[in-house]
Order: C-alpha cells, then sequence, then structure tokens
C-alpha cells in the first residue's frame, strides 16, 4: 500500500485505470435475487453469465482519514425490464457517505435508508452524485450498448454491508419504459425492522 | 445543508459547479510573501490584484464520514518565474487524505510533509492524485492561458491549516523553464520544528 502521494490515469488507454491495487468483475450470477424477472436471469446465466460490472481501486488503510477511491463500470446489459446494474450495499459503518462523479454514458444511482425513504440521481458525464451518510446505493445502467463508468470516493473505514441488500432488495425497481424509465415498488422489498 | 442524497453538474455552462454552497474567489495579495519575486508580485498588485483562484465546494457537516468536495479553478498567470497557484494548507487533522481527478488544463499540485519530504505530481485532464494523510498541497497552473480545473474530496472533519504555510512556505519552488518547468529550493522556506 503505498504510504507517498501517488497519482494514476483514471481511464486508461484500455478503459480501465492506469494503476490499481485490485479489480472486481462481478458477474451476473452474483446478483440472483435482485431482478424481478426470475426466467430472464436464469436465460441469461445459461448464456455464459456475463460479467454485469467491474471495480478498479486503490487500496488505502481502513481507517478514518483515508479516501478509498476507484472507477466503476457496469455494462450494458438488460434482465427482462431491468437494466445491468450493481449489487448495491450499505456501508458497514452508516454514518458514512460516498461520492460518485460520471465519466461516462448514461444510468442512475438508485439509493435508500433504513428509514425507508428512497431516492434516484440520475448519472450523465460530468454529474456528482452525492450518498449522504445510512443511504445504501445502486448504480443502474440506461444504456443498451454503452458501459456506465463513474469515479467513486469513500472514506476507508466504510466498510461494505452487502447481507441487508442481498436478503431484502431495493425498495424500488427502475424499468425500462419506451423513452425512458420508470419506478416501480419492488413486490420482494421488506423493511429493515427499526 | 442538504440531509438527502443530491446531485449537481460538476462543470455547469457557466465554468462553475451547477450548485454549491460556497464560493471562494481568492485574489493574489491573499499568497503575500508565497512568491518569490517581490517586485513583480508588488507589481501585479499594483495592477489590479487579479483573483489568481476559485474554490466552488458543497457544505457538509464537519464530521467524520462526511466527505466536501467541490471545484477548484486555478486561472492562468504568472508572477516573475512562478505560475499562480493556491495557497496551499495543511489539514488542520493531519491524518486526513485528499483525493484530486484532473478536469481540464494542465499542473501540478506540489505537496509535502512534516517531516521535509517533499513530493509533485502532475495534473492533466484525466489524472487523479492521492494526497496521503499528513502531506501539505498546493495547486499550481502551468498553463499560459488556460484554467486548472479539478474536482476534490475530502473528509469533512479534515479542517484546514493554513498559517503553516503562511509563515514558513514550501520546500520546493516550481519555476517556469523554456520547454517546461523547473524544481527549485525555496530560500526562504524554513522547517516544522519536530
Amino acid at each position: 500500500m503505498k504510504t507517498q502521494p501517488f497519482a494514476f490515469e483514471l481511464l486508461g488507454a484500455e478503459g480501465a485505470a492506469s494503476q490499481y491495487d485490485s479489480h472486481l468483475a462481478r458477474r451476473l450470477s452474483a446478483l440472483a435475487g435482485q431482478f424481478s424477472d426470475q426466467p430472464a436471469f436464469e436465460a441469461a446465466l445459461r448464456q455464459g453469465d456475463p460479467v454485469a460490472y467491474e471495480v478498479y481501486s486503490m487500496a488505502r488503510p481502513e481507517q478514518p482519514g483515508e479516501l478509498s477511491h476507484g472507477l466503476s463500470i457496469v455494462h450494458p446489459g438488460r434482465i427482462g425490464s431491468e437494466y445491468f446494474m450493481t449489487k448495491g450495499h450499505f456501508h458497514a459503518v452508516r454514518e458514512t457517505a460516498e461520492v460518485y462523479h460520471c465519466l461516462k454514458g448514461r444510468g442512475a444511482l438508485l439509493m435508500e435508508n433504513e428509514a425507508g425513504d428512497w431516492a434516484l440521481e440520475e448519472f450523465r458525464p460530468g454529474r456528482v452524485v452525492y450518498v449522504t451518510p445510512g443511504w445504501a446505493h445502486r448504480s443502474i445502467n440506461f444504456s443498451e450498448h454503452d458501459d456506465l463508468v463513474t469515479f467513486f470516493v469513500y472514506p476507508s473505514h466504510a466498510g461494505h454491508d452487502y447481507a441487508t441488500i442481498e436478503s431484502r432488495g431495493f425498495r424500488k425497481l427502475v424499468l425500462r419504459e419506451a423513452g425512458g424509465y420508470r419506478i416501480a415498488d419492488n413486490p420482494r422489498w421488506s423493511p429493515v425492522p427499526l
């Protein structure tokens, strides 16, 4: 792990960060239970379980004051009426925020907190989305052909809680519709017990 | 201050963030004592004390877990052989990092820590610079004509210590040279007492 200041090209010639400590390639199978159209999901798995998204990140000590950061790439694709998306997660330390800066593509960040509030902010190149502390977040790629590419920064002590979303889902679904998208209730969602 | 997630255009139509809570326009006079060519500095003040740089930022609670962020714009210009630059500062809470992402222009981030180490990382569009905890940092615009524009993110509890650099300066000067720049010792620098 670097102890001196450092620099790198966020989006290098290969469409990846020019330097990174870790590269995560998440296949569709990792999102089991998250898409509403189960037959379409199973059909996609049989056709090769494609990589739905990738994350390049720089390693930092997991302590307050350090900033974990990197590149998120959600590939284009659909499962029924739903777009390819990330698993989505809360931070294990709830009182930690995250900042996204969209570099390429179009999509949205779907968010919700444990009080049951939800929010959707669109991603377009140049747009910054601030995830206030306590909000789970999922990136969704609206494009049929192009990657959604964002730069992310979060406090390194945040940790990841994937389990809450894995078991309960997000409250809202984002569904493709002619000329755009619509937001629908997720019939499989259950609230976090207070 | 916003308590819900929010989004904005980082570089809006007017060359500023589309939303911001504060706008700082720092005139050259705020950098008194930082340029090595004092007659050139005084001449520039007499010619109108131009704005050397601007910062648009979103307000966040000054607590760990929140991320202060915004847009930094260093205008082009020179004082003798030195380029326009920011005052530069340590974070008051030394154990806090900062991330910069260069959006436009070319320049560098000059850094140093209290042990006397220094570092220079160049800014070009797409380049990320990570300021590890404990390093003071100053943005320098190498262009004669164009702004240096960067997106910055730092932990909101970091605070600012401008006084150390105001009184001691940076260890190194970055001086314009035919075809590039060179790094020289700052004769007016003094180390931080241990």
